[in-house]
């Protein structure tokens, strides 16, 4: 931590941020520039809140050194965590596609959709059984009867499953059905979901929230890591941003970023990432492109009479033409599909 | 609902726009214009996603005209909602002031600044038993002892409490002490939470989230209101920008715009909305002066050694300098303090 | 500035780091810490950019500690600026109101809307001659027809007038008719346009841009300055966001951060940074409750037939009655209207 | 344009809108529907600003339907337009290479940057010689000399040579010697430079302002093209938004939608775009797979010592490394390189 004083700080200020900082039973070790001085902090300073000293008199701004996370920091762990979900494995060389219907609703459906997907080479089947919705009066999804069908779909097609757990009671339902418990973006910072999930026996994936940072996902896993969960996925969904022609905006930046800090993979989600199912083939090449270790996109064979987000959802045989093409696609960034 | 055909759609796609309306139990109705076909649409359209059209051949956007939300809205009910909270009357003539510690710590911290907030004149006393934190390293809250405190407090000191409720494990423990539930910005869109919310018996206090738009937080209001709760606060707490000189930008516009689409009470808080003690009491009086119904204020005796948001907190002299503006305020805009 | 060296930083990358910054002419500043190595630097380090460092093998971030402006800061003139524009001066204890049409469009309506203005107190007139349209298609303004039209305006009602200036073409022909430059959001950062202000006779009024921060608004301000022109007031105008209830997010914490940072005063202009009639006045409110040394408010006698911008011109009834507002509220805050 | 009636209204307040249309010489279309009035307008609509009808008693809101765009958009001209700049050939099969230095700094840097991408395939190359920056003691280009060293790398290089205008009145001579006017992020809405550009004998490539719709984009355009310029090429080059570990986010799905709306070619920039060395070739790559026609990347082979955006330059050896990749990946999305 880094504390930097105001140009026109006195010495009686400066002494007295020293002497708080030693209070605190930290190292201040000042440092007197041409303008102002700066007073680097040595000792533990993880436990306390960074701006704790930003009022005192004299001090201009507190800039914090140390990443407040461990576990999932690629500094502790240098090489890549490969995460299996019911034998599939996410982070390493193999590019993972992820498919399904946004919504289970009814077995038929569901079984058509993982049929298709199956064929044209999807490694994991998505389906959502508790659905979060903005409004009350949308439809909320088919709960235990969605994880009975997904598990029937698992047994019939031999493809894994994961679904999108919503709260803390259903949890014990879902870890025993689902292979992956999905934590959805507008979970990202539900704590006490966190807590139990990182008490849980199946690996988990954890979505950005719509305006959180990297470093606030990057915490979020932690909560998981430090639970004792040491199979995390992270995915990038969109972000919220003033740009109004997709639902949300796609940064796929962050796929870079997060494989700097962290060890942990990282899969793209270009179907909420823009709303848009004209968008979604284009987005999803564009994620494997610059290196993400798994894709998820919705695929619907009526998506005009689905239930719940039908204009995200590509078409089976857009699916498998994207599958072709990211089969071409992932040799150029050393990858296979 | 409204489908705008592109300018050079077919006559037999804007049938088969026709067709699919009609299939969906709708009254579609063309209205050729001179450069392109719009279709009205009218039936019960809520009960349809938007953009399930968007897709179909020819058609260049949809427009969704109702609002999504109806017990929260003013439409259905023109006059001000009023929420009793322990006694204190939310949204009529007197500007409520809710304030206390960011967490509570101890029962000497708490009546400590129970004491001096009483006394300078604030309605409602505010502190954190459970916490939610970015990190999982850092102070969560002492739980239902917390509660306890706050209990205590209201005793001592004859004033009602409102603290947050985290989760649904919870809920009832918090009911049970606290005379309001405050859901946090980051659980406005846990809909299991606001379910559960939407059943009690003590009014909630719903902050907007932290990338929400105005339509997001009336809809997750709807939650509690259509669950049988009437007795909702909505607050505004900042919003996530681009913008680094705050924690986040606090929009006081979106009082103005709550007040014009719903009949519940709204809150300012410009602790969290600010981040910076030197920013709290300006936009306090902002708050008051755009026509919040109440603010919410963190006061700590001690920030510097606060075990959460210190830096936000103001302290009781200034909270009592607050007091005496917005005394003096008030009147400007027909209310009192 | 200050680097901070990875966790797995070698002594060979840390020498090479210093050897580095001495090759700049900079003395670095070693501090090995528990966990990593920072390294201060001293010496001129406004002349390098910030981040050339970054990419050497080692480094984990680059920290700029100094502010990079400087005649525009507080630490070098601690007083308020008072900036004179034709005899009404902003940043004393008076809040300056500036009101006038969006555009001008005929010399009976540039009459009309001066003659309602300064009766109801309106100490500076405004005016567009020259406007910034999104679309080719829109109405571009008078141009110089316009400049006259505000010449008269001023000398019948004896008021100061200012007006948008576009361009350096027509720079001269607005310096020469206005009492003040207003340099609108979308050219703060049109350089050229800046350094012909630069060297002005009259004041400039800088609006911050619609995703500037408020160290870019500084620098921008800084160009003025540095110029040789002294006279420079600020202005908050709104932000662009996520939210879409409003045209802009008004960001009054900005009027806070710029007193803080700077020396020069600080308007507000709630009808771009709303766009909507009903919330100019509440927000008009709310900036002079959070400091703002003046505010400039759009006013039409028919805003359904004005040429720009009508929906967010408030009626001249209303002026008066928010002059009023603001004649009560004003003390509040230590100051007149 | 639609106009949507409050529930409440009357039939007084929508008779009054009725006749306030018709006044505007322009055909109410009124709508019944069950719950509210919807009053469709045929006619001109062009002409009015959308908004000026919003404030009439009973309105609830104002849609636009048309958009205000032509020559840009799609509808008027279905086919691709190709724009050739020195001969080659943008928004055609093959996907244009642009690299160069973010800075001209002197003939000999950039004849050693221009023979580096030359060899490695570059179809143009830029550099700049005027430049935008934020604060007035940076580096600010070698204005005329920064360009006669351009227009000898052409002549020696064989290849076209792109760079910044940053106003009008060095227009006239960048039109002289570039093969290409580059209009900059912070110029999008400088509609004199917009205009006078609309008038060169030269091609233009717009970039997308840093908080820019694309409907403001393509306005921007519009200026252009109805002024007579055809040639216009735009780019993506992030936008501002609240993340923070990218100096902007990069907006790929900018390029589809772009594509879907208007005729004109799309370039990316991943070096502003994301403003690190280490992001550029995952995101040039990505730029590429989600169909831009172009990419422009700067390259500098002493990114350390660089007088501007180092940071953000890759060395020419990557960029050999980025265009084999861009060769195998090409092929993919049916383009060559």
């Amino acid at each position: 931590m880094l504390i930097v004083m105001d140009r026109l700080a006195t010495p009686a200020q400066i002494e007295s941020v020293l002497d708080r900082i030693r209070s605190l039973g930290l190292d201040p070790h000042p440092n007197p520039g041409a303008q102002r001085t700066a007073i680097g902090i040595t000792g533990n300073t993880g436990a306390i809140d960074a701006p704790v000293l930003e009022e005192l008199p004299g001090v201009l701004e507190i800039i914090r050194v140390s990443h407040p996370y461990k576990l999932v920091s690629r500094e502790v762990q240098p090489e890549n965590s490969i995460v299996p979900v019911g034998g599939v494995c996410f982070g390493g060389e193999k590019v993972i596609v992820v498919a399904g219907p946004c919504a289970i609703e009814s077995l038929d459906q569901a079984r058509t959709i993982a049929e298709a997907v199956k064929k044209a080479g999807a490694h994991v089947y998505r389906g959502g059984a508790y659905k979060p919705r903005t409004s009350p009066y949308a439809f909320q999804g088919l709960g235990e009867a969605g994880l009975e069908i997904m598990a029937k779909v698992r047994e019939e097609f031999e493809i894994p499953i994961m679904t999108e757990v919503l709260d803390t009671e259903t949890l014990p339902l879902v870890e025993q059905y689902s292979d992956c418990l999905q934590i959805g973006a507008r979970n990202m910072q539900n704590f006490s979901l966190l807590k139990k999930a990182g008490k849980a026996n199946k690996p988990v994936l954890l979505k950005r929230g719509m305006s959180a940072t990297i470093e606030e996902l990057l915490l979020s896993a932690e909560y998981l890591l430090s639970g004792g969960n040491r199979n995390v996925i992270l995915c990038e969904r969109g972000v919220r941003t003033f740009a109004d022609h997709t639902r949300n905006t796609l940064d796929l930046s962050a796929v870079v970023a997060i494989h700097r800090l962290s060890h942990l993979p990282v899969m793209v989600d270009p179907s909420h990432g823009t709303g848009k199912r004209h968008k979604v083939i284009p987005l999803a090449r564009a994620a494997v492109a610059v290196g993400a270790d798994s894709i998820m996109v919705e695929v619907h064979h009526k998506p005009e009479a689905a239930l719940s987000d039908g204009p995200q959802a590509i078409l089976p045989d857009q699916f498998a033409e994207l599958m072709e093409q990211l089969g071409r696609l992932a040799p150029v960034v050393g990858r296979t599909i």
